[in-house]
């Protein structure tokens, strides 16, 4: 008799998470060492509590769906495991689970933290011999995993980003009159995000005008300096800003605004563009916009990236060859660039602890000396990453997302 | 020798609008009665000191891209020309640039304000014996315009806005957690966009969960319980507002935040949604998240309703026939709906002061008894228009937006 393996997925979502989901269960199927392809709701946490069904009973068109369908759709956690030299606990629910539904593989979806997890469960099942592997599949729209040249839902977000902003640019040109929009990308650590907007100005459209990334210091003077000379050259201004940037003393200027607090006195946390605004209001013109693309650049599956989607599935099916052909665990998949145009890249995999609890920054020299601008460099390594569009799906002029049916619990089963 | 034509953009800008500009554009060029098309930049305002170009000279490639390309691309204005009974000072001006350019026909893309414009211009030119006929173009994604079925510029905001509800949707249910997102979107007095969010729901999303309207009296206090209704059968919560809710008095819901003052004493005007996130973290749920769709819901072309960008194209086409072939003024290209499943409409055209100044808002009926969702009806009027996907004409990832070279000033000309 055959074994089983069981899939998740953890920490942030990404416009194309799912596709590797399909890429795990597809390639699952196919492969004569795995029966059944069971799945955990909200990652380890909810795999721990025994919420976990059977992937293959779903209905296939839904399962075609899922490259299409953003937002982890098994659901999600931010959990990590104690070391097992200090606590065995959780690891004792886990492998009660895997000996449950006969687990032989176990697939993790995951950023950075995801990755320790997986480091730490390969270890534990080694060490206790137990005969199951234990393989990470990396996405995160941050971009911040090291080793992979990029990871699966960068793309898509990047790609989102760098149009959003073209729109931004065009309707800030409408009137005849003087703006600054400050746009606020996410990247808490690391300004990928923030980065590929300058991919915007690719098109010809010249903007955005200024970059702001957590890899540098940020100096409110300095940001006023640069807005004034380019408030000399034009009359609309678009500056995007990573919602990580940090001052001096390494505080998030974003945390300039803690000390408000609302009517009934919870803390309001501003975002480092909304913090920043009456400055520009102050000195450089009056009419200032802020736009936070917010969760958007996460879910928006509607505008793809299709190499990010490729290799994102690829990916998932890459990590059931290195369980169960290869045999391996402790591994990640990742992502090598084998040449930039035409764009080529081959998924193959690494020992995990090298891409665990690692992050990921914006090399120095891909940024400008004056902080605000990426260079030719990063242009170079961004540019393929949000090429292609996927055939959508569209059915009645909306996408057309996966319903599974399993994890279409309206209410939660366990609430935190 | 013929004469010429002349066509400028007012108000917003809508995702489509320069589609109607490429109608008006091909039509013209293609009339024998025309000779040369040319454009004012920032609409009346520039006409009046000659900021003209002559768009046959363009780039063909750039014009075929007008339809896919977002933020009015002449610039635009918001003015009023006082009636010519009071003060002809404007309309001298502006006649003087009609006569300059041999102008006979006037093409104004714009919403109720610059229908206003093109009525008085026409009875002006009238009373005056000027051999000038002026036709207005509807464009807004407010859809407040009355008489015609619906404005181009709606369907694309509206499609816009149903998907991103839709990713929010699936981006606020990947945690094991309770939360509320509330979502504006623009409508300053009429909730047209805010009801087209229900669309998302068509999706078998089942979301969003409230609507607002700003044709609806908004209590805070129904706002509370109608959510701890909700909170009692789902954790997550999504909630669209439209901007201009407002209170029993009168008032706009965001204006309550007014009183507050930055470091600086410029006055900050909240949103309506920022301004109820306080009521929600204390009586409902402490996770919060506002998402403004800002500016992009205005300028989204990446996502454009195909339907939508046919029918702008077509009521540029339509003014040009209206005004050369049929030798009318006074008139506005307006939509009639034949038929909604399959969706047929027809552009024809009625009396422009039908149309200038008045609003048309959300029917009564069309919101349910709890003014807290719409109705079937308002369904069926909002479905067709969101279909269809144009052929997007990408490069390198990015939509290519089109570059008039005319219209490229990086600093505006005329500060005001």
């Amino acid at each position: 008799m055959n074994s089983n393996c069981i899939v998740a997925q953890s920490g942030g979502p990404t416009p194309i998470i799912n596709a590797s989901l399909q890429g795990v269960l597809e390639s699952s199927l196919k492969s004569k060492k795995i029966d059944k392809v069971f799945a955990a709701r909200f990652g380890i946490k909810g795999l721990m509590k025994d919420n976990v069904f059977d992937l293959t009973k779903e209905d296939e068109k839904q399962i075609n769906l899922l490259k299409n369908t953003p937002g982890s759709i098994l659901g999600s956690c931010r959990y990590k495991l104690k070391h097992f030299n200090k606590n065995t606990a959780d690891y004792k629910k886990i492998f009660k689970i895997f000996e449950k539904y006969n687990i032989e593989y176990f697939f993790y979806i995951g950023g950075n933290d995801s990755m320790d997890t997986v480091d730490k469960l390969s270890k534990y099942a080694r060490s206790n011999k137990k005969n199951i592997n234990v393989i990470g599949i990396p996405k995160t729209i941050d971009n911040d995993l090291v080793i992979t040249d990029h990871s699966p839902g960068f793309g898509s977000a990047a790609k989102y980003i760098a149009t959003s902003v073209m729109e931004t640019a065009l309707d800030s040109r409408v009137y005849q009159r003087k703006n600054v929009h400050l746009i606020e990308v996410m990247g808490r650590h690391a300004g990928w995000l923030a980065a590929a907007s300058a991919l915007a100005g690719q098109s010809g459209l010249n903007t955005p005008d200024l970059i702001y990334f957590p890899e540098v210091v940020f100096s409110t003077d300095k940001f006023i300096d640069d807005l004034k000379k380019e408030a000399e050259k034009k009359d609309n201004i678009v500056v995007v800003i990573s919602e990580g940037i940090k001052n001096d003393k390494g505080e998030y200027i974003s945390a300039s605004e803690t000390s408000k607090h609302d009517q009934f006195g919870h803390k309001q946390m501003g975002g480092a563009a909304h913090s920043l605004a009456p400055y520009v209001k102050e000195y450089i013109f009056k009419r200032v916009k802020v736009i936070e693309f917010n969760v958007l650049q996460r879910a928006c599956n509607h505008s793809a990236s299709l190499i990010d989607l490729k290799e994102a599935y690829d990916c998932g099916k890459k990590a059931v060859e290195i369980a169960s052909h290869k045999q391996k665990t402790g591994k990640t998949v990742i992502i090598k660039r084998i040449s930039n145009d035409p764009y080529k890249s081959k998924i193959t995999y690494e020992d995990v602890d090298k891409i665990a609890n690692k992050e990921k920054k914006i090399p120095r020299d891909w940024i400008n000396k004056e902080g605000n601008f990426v260079t030719e460099q990063a242009i170079k390594y961004l540019s393929p990453l949000i090429k292609g569009e996927p055939a959508h799906k569209s059915k009645n002029g909306l996408p057309q997302y996966s319903h599974i049916k399993a994890a279409a619990t309206v209410r939660h089963k366990y609430e935190i």
